[in-house]
């Protein structure tokens, strides 16, 4: 709680220039978002990515989320699509709603949070859109990245015989979320988990780490990607679906985190959830066996952990076997804001 | 009111493809919406104009207007800057959140009335992402248009001598507004407006018409650009500010439509409203004087009606002259989000 008075700043004008202009101070095409639009000079032989996925208070960030941290993943969630596609961002455009008159330590902190997750993606601000509506804070960042000409890594292009990989690990996030949330006992009692290895776990939920390091390497070795963000069973369907072959997904190889481990040793139940909760923002790709040798050691290089969870193979739509090597039904397989009702 | 059930769709796959895929056939790297993001070779020799201008319910449209009304809205001032930057557009993402399930119905009015704003500033889907949140439906555009490589017409180009220049006409928005949320007398006692004139107003509001043939000759001939979009006044300071002038606005000089110079001449007092009023999405640029006649020319070529309506001079802020040719102040020059409180 603050006891300091906290004036709110007035102006769309005077809001952008003290918070927002300084992140735009390295894209020269935006003009110090001084003018109406921004400007990009297309780097030469580069096809450009593009990107929107907007966050809103209530739905994808708690609304007393650190300021730094909802910047940090209002980007990151648009970079993680960008790295899956094997580009780098360039420059990404936010429009911010607000309910009322934001305030001034808010933008602070969300703004500083911006900077260093630009200074970490290697992006710049440069232009967008302020302004005042009911409902939800929402940030909505468009992001343009930057792949060489026809190099886009595509949703669709696995075949039959290709290695079904995911980097990192599945299923920490929705750890996170839960434990931000209230919803996992978080008491003394609770042995299997210590201070810091909560804070890991809230930290996936708050900061993804999009895998950019990654982006060469698909570029060189995988069919398709797309990054993880509404759940691996659910992502790993559409990627088969979208590239017209059948998926086999082993749970049993699905890469954990030391208490997801711990907690599914001690409750199987847990891993089918964990592999249909969100907000993983990891890579899923498909590669092809002549390349899998090359790519494990080419990842491994770029500093990624990656791990084969299943293959593809003629037909269509993803099975999933269980850590017993049984045939399991997954129930819904992720998240979807429309769901039949 | 619907007589026949008018079931929800749902799955965000499924609306996409339903919907909105279609409006992105004609955007190859689009991939029918099925991937995660999509790709753009620019073209050879352009740079590429950015900008995004979300429209809320209850705030830039009314949630009852026609969904084909809104559709057009949403893109129509977005192109509407692009085209004041002297560019034209290609391709835009598409950022949808509603608060519940949209109706079938709403979707199709929706998704046609995008494929006519498409059609007719020959531009194309590209990507985008729908959810679902609490508060207002929001439709956030980003556009991106294309201009030959450092040919972008700026906000900050105005030099002192330049004439000032508005296409159209200023406020026929405004009063369009004023009827759609009834604040005008609209009954048979109100002589001076028929029902010809009534609904053209309204649909000044509900669908602007973007400048788009005038971009070619402003990249020709204007030293500084801007659309007129938060009222004619306050976006001509924001001009002279951008350009470092100081400008002269001839309020004797602005455009009216036919009823609003009926009004004016019943109610003086009205012009003042009408030049800080937003909603215009006309083009006010700055011409150097050498340049004016051809300027006038071009504009009368392209079919686009431009009048000089003041213009620059050695100094800062805007100063304003009645009509009488009195210097006169407007309170306050147009909207704001976040006005001083």
């Amino acid at each position: 709680m603050r006891t300091m008075p906290d004036p709110p700043p007035t102006g769309e004008d005077a809001i952008i220039q003290e918070f927002l202009a300084p992140l735009a101070a390295g894209a020269p095409g935006a003009r110090s978002l001084r003018d109406d639009c921004a400007s990009l000079t297309p780097p030469p032989g580069m096809d450009l990515v593009l990107k929107t996925d907007p966050i809103r208070a209530g739905i994808h960030f708690f609304a007393d989320d650190d300021p730094a941290d909802i910047a940090w993943k209002a980007l990151a969630v648009n970079v993680s699509d960008v790295a899956a596609k094997g580009a780098t961002p360039l420059v990404y455009m936010l429009a911010l709603s607000f309910p009322d008159y934001p305030q001034r330590s808010w933008l602070q902190g969300f703004s500083q949070g911006l900077r260093t997750a630009q200074e970490a993606f290697g992006c710049h601000l440069t232009g967008g859109d302020t302004d005042r509506a009911p409902g939800p804070v929402s940030i909505a960042v468009t992001i343009i990245g930057a792949v060489p000409h026809g190099q886009m890594v595509p949703r669709g292009g696995a075949k039959p015989g290709d290695g079904l990989y995911v980097t990192g690990t599945i299923g920490c996030a929705a750890l996170g979320l839960a434990l931000r949330s209230g919803t996992v006992p978080n008491g003394a009692s609770d042995v299997t988990m210590n201070d810091a290895e909560r804070e890991a776990l809230i930290a996936r939920y708050l900061r993804p780490q999009p895998r950019l390091a990654l982006a060469g390497v698909l570029r060189r070795y995988a069919s398709a990607a797309m990054d993880v963000s509404d759940g691996l069973a659910k992502d790993a369907d559409r990627l088969c679906r979208a590239s017209g072959v059948a998926g086999v997904l082993r749970l049993a190889d699905v890469p954990l985190g030391t208490v997801a481990r711990r907690r599914v040793a001690a409750d199987p139940a847990l891993l089918p959830r964990l592999v249909t909760a969100g907000d993983d923002y990891e890579i899923l790709c498909a590669v092809p066996a002549a390349n899998e040798a090359a790519f494990r050691a080419a990842a491994m290089a770029s500093g990624v952990v990656v791990s084969r969870i299943g293959h593809m193979q003629q037909g269509t739509g993803l099975t999933t076997f269980g850590p017993d090597g049984s045939l399991i039904g997954l129930g819904r397989s992720g998240w979807d804001h429309f769901p039949p009702v």
